[in-house]
């Protein structure tokens, strides 16, 4: 009995649409979504219904990122920054985001992409400024012992104090909160 | 008039989808794919159909590759392999692929991922076994130096020798090509 249950879970492992799927494989609906941010107020407000699936987590991966990430109507990705030391790229899956950048908006459908090079000082975000959710990949570079920016419309920054991240002011006074 | 055409170009830019995207947005469309593989007789034929869009490349990222690749009928997306320093991640973007690892196969369909970590040594690579074309989403470390590797189930792997990655039997003798 044992061994016949056995050789049934085998052969139908991932052969039907309704089969879990096993590591290495990861279904994104499997994997609990993180919402909202780290951000204080009142910038926190603008992302809070951002809901990060970390797929990349998820199989295990340590060098860089990979969020499956929903924004529904009106909300943005984060506040529009660059970063000093680590890549980003982003993938748009369904729905439609306003890409800002410095050169101003664009629109990116599902298919679309776009990348930002470790220390452009380009600043970038997506606003979903639809009446329905928008889901795209964020795959970003892991650098050791974390990564400085800059935030390019507001006070803000991250600059790391003491081995750890943390957001401040542009004159370099810590927001109170901790990354 | 010069003054004008400014203006308005300005003002189209990403505004409907016949507008073209600019960097750091990329439209996979305008990034002519590279078909077929670098591998020796006889694996180079079971990827021959292979197409990657180096999407990362494009946007000018050096820290990972980021391909939109396509997979016609039968086609494979490599020989099954693993990374001894590179975590890899792969994202179905359309189409059906199936999965190959240690432990069997899985079917992914569009949304559905998987990742390997760098160093576990257990091969993966995925096939199309339907009659359309199948696309997905592949990202990689890029290791400084280069990255070493095996292939599950053929004589062969990837040894760097005098500072470049070549193709080795498992004997560590080069295969003729160069990487």
């Amino acid at each position: 009995m044992a061994k016949t249950k056995s050789r049934s879970k085998r052969k139908t492992v991932g052969k039907s649409r309704s089969t879990k799927l096993v590591l290495p494989a990861v279904d994104p609906a499997t994997v609990k979504p993180l919402v909202g941010s780290d951000y204080p107020k009142p910038f926190c407000d603008r992302v809070a219904g951002r809901a990060r699936r970390k797929l990349g987590d998820a199989a295990g991966l340590t060098q860089f990122g990979v969020n499956l990430t929903t924004l529904p109507p009106g909300c943005e990705s984060s506040m529009r920054h660059w970063h000093v030391k680590e890549d980003e790229f982003v993938f748009v899956v369904s729905g439609e985001l306003v890409l800002v950048t410095d050169r101003g908006e664009q629109l990116l459908t599902p298919g679309m992409a776009a990348g930002f090079p470790a220390g452009k000082r380009d600043g970038h975000h997506l606003i979903n400024r639809t009446r329905r959710n928008a889901t795209f990949l964020e795959i970003g570079t892991r650098w050791p012992g974390g990564d400085e920016g800059d935030y390019s419309d507001i006070d803000m920054a991250v600059k790391i104090i003491d081995g750890v991240e943390r957001y401040v002011h542009k004159d370099g006074a810590p927001y109170e909160i901790k990354r």
